[in-house]
């Protein structure tokens, strides 16, 4: 009866039987809801974790869904709760772990990458992935849980204030949620976005966006800060150009969020960090406390994150959304009904 | 009586009379004894900073000395007080200045640079630059004062604490000091450098130090730190190799202090910054506290910075002291004796 969307190599995604796997000792088992497609699905699917999948693999780590069954050992939940998942496994003994950045253990499996995902109708997971979801959110707006996670994770480790300047270079789900959050946090927040489709939804916001091939940003951000800078700068796109932007735009002491991935080394102006004694913080994944913080800003309703949800797929479609992100189609965030 | 030591342009440095400089408002005049010559009186030499001096201009920056007379309105400084000079003059409106960052204000006189220097028998500067020498520090000692408080503010920068994993990329002068303080701090330094003149020098000083073109530095950190990574890493090279060995270096959460001056963009490897959640942090120059530090150390002779010193010139030989630093000769820090 369920179903999973299964990585198969070679750029092939297949739908097949879900197989269920009784949940062993500390493990739970969760009838899936709604799983968003990420960026990650994507550079997964072009094959670049290739060394670390198991074919056939199913994908996905943006989840929402209700516990199914519960293994032995497992005393805080119940058959029936309504949960979403942060997918991450790490080894708990290493230094990183032992000085409390488990988060980026070195040994981490990452659920959906190292493990199976949740784009399937019945899937197995450590309980200690779990995050109690309130009655008053559904469980499609649930799925947006993990990716403002990394959000909230950014902004937390970006130490934005109420009232400063932030630029979100890159407007994609990731980058628009930083500044939906930043600005959530009382920033004044600049995207710039290259993407008409994304321009125009990220306006529809009520966010303030600039193409940084039509205007000259930091000419921008200094007349708007009285000739001072930007507080913190996320640098969301991955890209040369935007690598090159982000030592320009902050000012004296700013803050450098690195929230992209890059592929390969880039040019950055470590003169201008050196000058302006600019401080770069890298940034990864999130820590419990951002998905404290993602499902209460979910919750509460004020922030219009439901805005970026441009498609709800059934898991026979998961191909054919990876390709629309692939061709940069009008799409922001693709949900997958995992019930179908 | 007085001498000066003047860049003339082109390469050129002459000896010429001082011209003595009656204080005004606020300021005084120094009888220089000691000036140490700098990477930065270097560059200068080289013409890179033509656009910023006014010739002939008279250079120098890491100075001590004894005041020769006040100017109106100095209250708290009298006729023979020994002295060293924080050779900095900010405007103290701008934003930065008002965030308390003025050391690095946009509009910052640094003296010796953008205003007369301390290469010359009597200097009138700014009564605010001063701080005042112990008894017990010689007037030779304190032209060390300068250069040990760029590593104070480094290694403050890096918040290094006891017990730590450092390395420092590049061991002349400043990477030299920064290993030092650093030390000092309790933490393990190991130093990476080229020049066999140097090496020697860093050993004779108990320093560890490595040569990156013999050792894999990655590797030895590795293993010595039971494969978790350097705790803070400074970038004092400059160099393409040392921007790419910085990021290797690192455990997660590592902070990586750019102390060196990168005349243009380098190739910077951003997913490692990223992947372990790495901090950069841009230093320049000092604060108060960082001179009032370098006081506190070199008085205590705890620290063997007297070492560094290879030699002590007289103002005819300053020409002959930057080539020196210039063809990488047996040099670590050349002082300058400015009452001859």
């Amino acid at each position: 009866m369920f179903r999973a969307a299964e990585y198969k190599g070679q750029r092939a995604i297949a739908v097949a039987p879900c197989v269920p796997i009784s949940p062993a000792v500390g493990e739970v088992q969760i009838q899936v809801s709604h799983c968003g497609i990420c960026g990650t699905d994507l550079h997964l699917f072009h094959g670049n974790m290739d060394h670390r999948v198991t074919l056939p693999q199913v994908i996905g780590h943006e989840s929402s869904g209700t516990i199914s069954a519960l293994g032995e050992g497992v005393v805080d939940w119940e058959v029936g709760d309504r949960v979403t998942v942060r997918p991450l496994a790490p080894c708990g003994d290493c230094s990183t772990c032992r000085r409390g950045h488990s988060h980026v253990c070195p040994n981490l499996k990452f659920i959906g990458i190292d493990a199976p995902g949740a784009m399937q109708g019945l899937w197995t997971i450590p309980a200690h992935t779990l995050h109690r979801l309130p009655a008053a959110l559904s469980l499609l707006d649930a799925a947006l849980v993990e990716p403002i996670a990394v959000a909230c994770h950014d902004v937390r480790m970006g130490r934005v204030t109420s009232g400063e300047f932030a630029v979100v270079i890159g407007g994609g789900p990731i980058g628009a949620l930083v500044a939906l959050v930043a600005r959530h946090h009382g920033a004044r927040v600049v995207v710039t976005e290259i993407n008409p489709f994304r321009v125009q939804l990220l306006r529809e916001m009520g966010l303030e966006v600039l193409d940084p091939r039509t205007t000259d940003v930091p000419a921008f951000v200094q007349v708007e800060t009285e000739r001072d800078g930007a507080d913190v700068v996320f640098e969301v796109s991955g890209s040369a150009s935007g690598a090159e932007l982000m030592t320009k735009l902050g000012r004296v002491r700013a803050r450098i969020v690195v929230v992209a991935v890059f592929p390969k080394p880039v040019l950055v102006d470590l003169h201008k960090m050196f000058w302006k004694e600019q401080e770069m913080i890298g940034t990864r994944v999130y820590e419990p406390v951002d998905f404290d913080e993602a499902i209460a800003l979910l919750t509460a309703g004020e922030v219009p994150f439901r805005s970026l949800i441009t498609g709800v797929y059934p898991l026979d479609d998961v191909q054919k959304g990876l390709v629309e992100m692939e061709q940069g189609a009008d799409v922001m965030k693709t949900l997958v009904d995992c019930s179908s």
